[in-house]
């Protein structure tokens, strides 16, 4: 019978501004999390990303590395970004090739949606349940999969 | 080195009917769940939802406040509700702007699907994966971002 | 005022190979996990699914009974596996009239797939978000709700 390795989610090496909320279980390492955030439950935020301050990141989601997140921005429930994009039909085990996602200050991100690789814009909304596949710089209302633009602002 | 707000997930003030089955990790708050009700892992259900009697929540699922499950339903994996359509372009922090969502009895939630503040009508099956952005209230099984009526009962 | 009956996530009754890793919390239980697979937090593997060797499950995700994953695989964040379509527009509690699911060797399903009861092929890639209605067999990159081939390989 053999035995797995068993690691334990948790909060490792992660850079704290002030007044943070984080509601456990949650697996939080290598990153650096702004003033006043909120971390729900069920999440995960990996290596290296970034998340400015007041920014909200709602239960079950997950934010790989290469992520950024600005100021303000409200992460909805179940929300999963994406580094590799599987481009050559292959998963890349090496990290010089996975591609960035920044989402810019006060940007919300409905629920259940999926980001590709890409750049959201300041103020964009990206409604719940969208399949993000190619960057969102004007300000407007986007949904549907793959995410058009439904209303601009 | 600043130090975060540890908040935890657990069970707290929930009403429970009778035969309710529960599996933690999970975050039920001030919610009421109906006799015989079956809640998932992973599961959030919050403030004010109500869970008709033998109802089951699969893992994964997110009742936000302003939910109302019948009896008989089955919410499957993954399940976002949503009681913030964000129609200004904004994140509405006062719960007097949420909108309510309802669920009829015997509906099916299929398991990934989104659903925005809706009314859905006893019977009716979501499918898997789908954005319901509209009343879904004829019997039907219905599908797709945005939903659609794939086949009436 | 009732207490609910408490289940508490785990591992129980697996069969492990040799160098696996699994992150707790998760949820896996009679079940086979092949040599050097990789099962991430807040996962659950039901009974009776197999995954071959090498293989990756991350976070968030949940294999259901009657799934089989094959070697060196990639199951994203997110991805929801179903084995009850809910053809007759009810939910079947007979497992006898559940439905099985295959993903082949080599093949990457992206984070927040879904996928009904379907055979998936060797190497196909499944894009994030996509919702899988029907077997994908030929080799591709497959996306969208419903899922279609964007590129051949």
């Amino acid at each position: 019978m053999n035995r797995p390795k068993i690691l334990a989610t948790g909060i490792r090496d992660v850079e704290f501004g002030v007044d943070v909320t984080v509601v456990e279980p949650c697996n939080l390492y290598e990153c650096t999390i702004g003033d006043g955030c909120f971390i729900g439950p069920f999440v995960e935020v990996q290596k290296g990303v970034l998340i400015g301050a007041r920014s909200r990141i709602q239960s079950h989601s997950f934010l790989c590395e290469k992520v950024t997140i600005g100021s303000d921005c409200f992460i909805g429930h179940g929300v999963s970004f994406i580094n590799d994009a599987f481009r050559s039909g292959e998963v890349s085990f090496d990290s010089d090739r996975w591609e960035a996602t920044s989402v810019g200050d006060g940007a919300i991100i409905g629920s259940n949606a999926t980001l590709l690789p890409v750049q959201i814009g300041p103020g964009v909304v990206v409604g719940a349940g969208a399949v993000v596949t190619e960057d969102l710089l004007e300000p407007g209302i986007y949904g549907g999969n793959p995410a058009r633009l439904l209303r601009g602002k």
